[in-house]
């Protein structure tokens, strides 16, 4: 009956998320919620004063948790500014900041009735993730963080740059947490028909070289402005479009992997039921251990901070 | 021969035009220029993430002038940040602040051989757009700025609010600066087949209360955030937009009025070439004093501050 | 719960209104219905092998009325192929062959539980609008018909064309009828700020002409290629946008009017409950004498045909 | 300068390819040829009709040769129509009809000098295409045509039917003629993140059924409406806009192969420049002599037909 979205949090994420939805007709009904009452009233007013010069009209509705109720997605944008205060790059440093806000929205969303998909960015996105499905109950499949979403679009980026293509001309993943312990799964990686690692034979390209900089992709751009918004935005409005459309599109976000019991990133199937369809990847022993690596930290943070 | 744009300025305004711009692929090629090259460049690399989920490519160029000898539109957003100290909402407190700027910019865009229509969003919007057109030397048709079309966005919203229509619905126009001395030209407003004035009065609606809310709009949305962004944004990249299709659109912007001798903001015909016709209102004796009054305000100004 | 529309004939209209919708995605469930079995799934699959190539993806169902239930909207763009047998151009020459049709599919379209808006395009429009109205016994305020938002945006069109202003920066209306009886209400009609008959002296424009041009578009169309579809799948998916995002938008549609006993074309506000609210126009004289000709008309033809 | 696309012929696949362009704004200029005056001016009133209903502008102009001079891209969708005549589904058949029209065209495209892209879409496409570079003398690397293209959504539509998955998260390459010699190469497909092949043993898909899927694609669409439009118009604008935008995108259409002698489809990188990289598969034995046996068809038929 129309499409209706929710985004918690309107800081640098969330406004764009709201912003990027508004200007394409993307949802029908938008609410907007954010403790800051005067910022999310400014962003409701802006993006009013927007429609007069927009093709699409959006119905705004200001912090009413109620109006959650028949919402299809709930687009997590909580507390990501928290990392101004993070001098070492660690996504773990929010958790203490944010996971007691994350608890007090996840209670009020179930409190709702929301029966829709909820897509967390809030960082550290993995346990975040997980939170949000232990506190709204709502089915694990139903609850996804964008994860490696952003990390693999980096890596694609980075490819594509050393290769002079378009970056949707890459596949291939990036994979387990949203922080420090993500890794390219080169073997996962192609381009030009090829899997990258024979490619960067013939065209001596140091793979290493290009994981640097899809994995400090994120921080140049925080140094830069102190935030980073527009990829992972984008991101989420995807997802979100993925699951309004039933597209059942394969891509990795952060899901419940019931082998490694925690919350982290893997390419799935995403449509209107969320993780509709799992996939398993022919990785490497090394990309293996990885991943385990990573699922193993995500899992100790988890336990450290979910109480 | 492709769109291309530039946006000079990467605040607030800026980024948003850039991002509006990229995620809906209206332009081919967009040059970013800003004199904070970490932030342009974090931005630029942010958008370059965002278009791996994206259905649009965009070449983005960083920091250079000779790029826009070629550029159909150049998008000013320059300086806009400056409102932070402006305790008394005025607009021409930004002057002495980004006066300088804007002189050093005008006669990089004139060197680099640029040769399509600037769109000024920079407030002071009228003197700013002025002092382009100076150094610049580039026609006064080629030359507009945002000006009112977002305070007649504004006032739309407004009457839209209390009669709950569609604000696309409300027609007419906030004249003369845009800033202090702005003014609904009641007598161009109509909404469900009537003259807003005769409306008002069946309707019971005080018009100067819309007219506050309208004029208040702006300061609202700074108080709430610290910057306004989105109906600017917005109203910018849709002139660009007429401009780039010729679409020959009637709509407020700041434009050389030589019964004036001042750029200020009136409706005229928008295409290809700026501006292609000139409209000329039939405002009541009142509105002509208020108009004349903004003149005079925005002449005195430029005098002030050109030099 | 997601953007579901239906399309009742898959003609040139209806397949180009379904087209329209796809590629830009303003629909996540779209249901095609056509007796013509073989036409409506070559187009499925046509739209599916379009989807690879597309930013969106739309889940095709085809004919199955059981799926309408909770459809938004329906648009009916049943029967208008036959126009092809029709020397005089008289929409009223469809109503026998699309009568029966359309009794048909507004029982199956009550049958199946649908409670969302209509927008009838099949021709002769207004009493096809009645026609769904009466039978499915949803209120009157739900079923529309396109009507003459059709002819308007070709008085639009023709008015724009003699002055070399964009169509949307003409306002007004054609009233009635979408038939032969229409007409041009040239007190409605604005361009440049100026009521069109005042401007039509200054600029020596022979409104009669302006309104041959308007009259005739949609024949000059049909004599070129057999059908018309651009123009009115247009109108018509705007609609469904504007029911859809309840915009609240104003424009004229075929809705029913106490005041004439009848369906025809007339201003009203339309938003996501159908006719949110109805528009008085002061009409002249003598076009309130073409409107109550044209609903004379109407009503005769709609007790012939609708038995 | 803005962006100008020509489309010579007006049939039912270039209206569609012209709707699609002007009812998402992708150009600013649109020029549209065709020999049946009536038809083109009735398309182009039409699209005019819809402009007042949409958020873009586009000028249309009408069999201008002239005006192709500056064009970026020209899609070539001359004569699709003659399929009608065509019981065995051969799109040689078409050729003698088209030949002789496609020799006028392209003269007529090079003396108005014409220095861009030319798509061709016209049937049989790899000869046609091949003929469009040999008369205008276009660089090769300028004329590409939709080719397998369009087969290759077909393909991966019928796969991702069998996989209920999105067409989108399938990759791979149909190859060689667009017509019966066309062929999926296998070993290019992947979905889930496997080989087809070794996917198709675990779900016991059968290839050869998915293929004929495939394959018949084209043919169920045209017995079931007489013509096939959306799918292959969707590819030519997106190609259109790759080229525009300079998306540097791998993807499989009909490009002059030195090691064949001829144009067949094969992927490359699309960009500004047309093909602006070649791409060489690892293709199994089988596939090679597939393409063989489909060049070999090609190049008698260019030999038979182009003189």
């Amino acid at each position: 009956m129309t499409r209706k979205i929710g985004i918690i949090g309107d800081g640098h994420v969330g406004s764009t998320v709201a912003h990027y939805i508004v200007a394409n007709g993307f949802a029908d009904d938008l609410v907007l919620i954010d403790k800051n009452e005067a910022k999310v009233n400014a962003d409701a007013l802006d993006f009013e004063k927007a429609m007069p010069n927009l093709p699409f009209h959006t119905n705004i509705i200001v912090n009413d948790y109620a109006a959650l109720e028949d919402a299809d997605v709930i687009i997590s944008a909580l507390g990501n500014v928290r990392l101004n205060d993070n001098a070492d790059n660690d996504r773990f440093a929010e958790l203490p900041f944010t996971s007691k806000n994350v608890k007090e929205v996840a209670a009020k969303i179930r409190d709702a009735g929301f029966n829709g998909i909820i897509i967390a960015i809030t960082n550290p996105v993995d346990v975040i993730t997980q939170l949000y499905q232990e506190i709204t109950g709502l089915p694990k499949a139903h609850v996804i963080g964008t994860g490696t979403l952003l990390d693999s679009a980096r890596m694609k980026r980075a490819v594509a740059k050393k290769l002079n293509i378009d970056a949707r001309s890459v596949s291939g993943y990036n994979l387990g947490e949203h922080g420090n312990s993500q890794f390219t799964a080169w073997s996962t990686v192609r381009a030009l028909d090829q899997p990258l690692e024979e490619l960067a034979q013939i065209r001596k390209l140091d793979l290493q070289e290009i994981d640097q900089d899809a994995r400090n992709g994120g921080f140049v751009v925080f140094k830069g402005k102190g935030y980073t918004n527009y990829g992972v935005a984008t991101a989420a409005v995807r997802l979100a479009n993925i699951v309004l459309s039933d597209a059942r599109t394969e891509l990795p976000v952060s899901n419940y992997r019931e082998d490694y019991g925690v919350y982290l990133s893997y390419p799935v199937v995403v449509g209107r039921e969320g993780v509709v369809e799992k996939v398993d990847l022919n990785l490497t022993n090394e990309e293996k251990a990885k991943l385990q690596d990573s699922a193993d930290f995500i899992k100790s943070n988890f336990k450290k901070y979910s109480k």
